[in-house]
């Protein structure tokens, strides 16, 4: 484990590196090396290792979950959930949260130099949910966790914590996946291919090769940004929080201003966005999304997957996700059940969408704290 | 009524002119002069001139509504609904159907050329759902057309229909608006502000300049085709035609081609998109429909705007239709009850999701032939 400084130059990251000696093997064929994985900690690792927990984030989030991106000061994505007395208490536990591999907060990714000194671009290749969580693995057997209690995502970290429960079954205790699917909806694949043109419909993406260039695709992410945004939340959501208000204004312009406050509010996101992700990490981690697809990969019959995973489950959804709705969970729980898998489901009632596990939601932290209470109880940690 | 050859230069379309004596007022001030229609007609005015059917087409349509388009050959967009025995019976009635005011196939829009000879493009005025309304009463009178059987249209075509019977209460028999809303949506302002912004930043929209300089903005409009596309179809539909099926291959690529059929299908929506629309007139109509709201303009109290109507309604929607759910129809039906209005509710069980107007669903052929019967009766003209 080294510490090092990464972009922006003059901040330090946690990162671990694996050089020739660990190439990362991938399910496109081939390996990647060297590979860097950035990652924040946060607890104690107890004695007997027996209390460390994953968390496994979303397509734009990164690993600083539970405390602030000192690159951009942003503050941590999940701060009601992880911290001293929450569900994910780093008094008991000791967390940990890495950039995905594809990312661009440190992890290797297409925006990383490759081994010949020329930003990857288009060169990385093209990865999957299962060679993100090899990844992991690799970064917690370097940090001696041998098992994980618990791992834990929304979204695409709920696609992650699935994949563990697959690829590892002896090494997961415990697994909550939130507002996530076994494999990705046609309408969810339409929207990221959206995305995706966007980007590339940008003349600034210079086939990949922006970086090298000096340039960026600025506008092509923003509408890949504001696209993929409207899928995040509720409609009823949008309507409490926005309805048809101007955006400081008293009657509409005739013209193609931002009129509406909620295109005001899209405009910003798309901008904003821009400025902390790199466009083909865009792509790539949204190929693997649309390549994630469980039951293909066990026969067609997901509850193949789950067939030698000895974790306990605690699956959650929101009434209204349309992202990635309560049926994806439901169908991911009758698999766990066909499995002989131990499975809570809790679909929780809000009108926040997709989000929802990102916000203030009372009754999922309640679930949570009471799964993980239960779940330390089963492993010894009380 | 003229008929005279507009772009392509060699092919005849219906149109009538309107010069500087008949200037068409504007709800963003100001007036529109010269300003040509163009439509087509089917069928014949009976001597009482009591049988005039109005077709209202929707976003990207135009009026070639029972026949095909001789410009491009596309085949008639509602020949299920219009035709000899059908609902619309052309041997009954007579049915006009003209392209939108701010449209780009032979009506003035931005594409047209302005007076001073080089094309409208922004300098275009920002129209809305009235102004369309008011530039089609203008062709109907000109057309000897005083009063109408039956106003119809889906979706944009309904907002169209709705706002016959608030602009014109006495000159509409019978209303048909089908899949729409009295007022859009946050939802589906988000979502054509995505469209918008991705033409915006296509760098070939030349500041809605490109006609003058020789170029379109191809790739943003397609962008913005591709993201409008997946609001017209349902999950469900999606999950039938294209579930995550690949594009022949028999496995994933690995790269950013169009694996999956659902991004090819896509791609050739924004592709084949572009070669029969105008940007600039995808930007002003999709504004148009962003501004409606008729409540707002009736103290926003949706029921005054129906007060003065002694219009019959048929307001039909899909149950799978999330563009413009049924929440927003039977709003309209609540609203025409507390005016005092006839009216009837269909809300057709389809999985097709909002297109379903434009596709083979015979409860809707059933309900608007019976409808039409009705109403034919009690006008006498059965």
């Amino acid at each position: 484990m080294t510490k090092r400084a990464i972009r922006p130059a003059d901040f330090p990251f946690n990162v671990m590196e694996f050089g020739p000696d660990k190439p990362l093997p991938l399910d496109g064929g081939g390996t990647l090396s060297p590979l860097t994985i950035a990652y924040e900690t946060w607890g104690t690792l107890n004695p007997s290792r027996t209390n460390a927990v994953l968390v496994c984030h979303a397509l734009t989030m990164d690993q600083f979950a539970a405390g602030p991106n000192p690159t951009n000061n942003k503050p941590a994505w999940w701060p009601t959930v992880i911290g001293p007395g929450k569900a994910i208490d780093t008094d008991r536990y000791f967390v940990i949260c890495s950039n995905v591999l594809g990312g661009c907060m440190g992890t290797t990714g297409p925006a990383s130099l490759s081994p010949d000194g020329a930003p990857w671009g288009l060169r990385f290749p093209v990865i999957t949910i299962a060679d993100m969580v090899r990844a992991q693995a690799m970064l917690l057997e370097a940090l001696g966790v041998d098992t994980l209690f618990c791992a834990i995502g929304g979204s695409m970290g709920g696609m992650q914590v699935l994949q563990w429960t697959v690829d590892y079954p002896d090494k997961v205790f415990a697994a909550i996946p939130i507002a996530t699917a076994a494999r990705h909806s046609a309408q969810n694949i339409a929207f990221h291919e959206v995305g995706r043109q966007a980007v590339m419909a940008d003349p600034d993406w210079r086939e990949g090769n922006y970086l090298s260039q000096g340039v960026r695709p600025a506008k092509g992410l923003a509408v890949a940004r504001m696209a993929a945004h409207i899928t995040y939340v509720s409609e009823a959501a949008l309507h409490r929080k926005f309805g048809r208000s101007l955006q400081a204004r008293e009657a509409v312009s005739f013209g193609f201003d931002a009129d509406f406050q909620i295109e005001s509010f899209l405009r910003h996101q798309g901008a904003s966005f821009v400025d902390r992700f790199d466009a083909n990490s865009y792509l790539y981690i949204t190929r693997a999304m649309d390549y994630f697809d469980l039951p293909a990969a066990h026969d067609g019959v997901l509850s193949n997957a789950f067939k030698k995973s000895n974790a306990r489950f605690c699956v959650v959804t929101f009434s209204s996700d349309w992202h990635y709705p309560p049926s994806d969970g439901r169908t991911i729980v009758r698999a766990l059940n066909a499995a002989g898998a131990e499975v809570s489901y809790v679909e929780i009632d809000s009108d926040k969408g997709h989000d929802a596990f990102l916000l203030n939601e009372p009754e999922m932290f309640k679930t949570l704290e009471g799964f993980m209470r239960a779940a330390a109880n089963a492993r010894g940690l009380a």
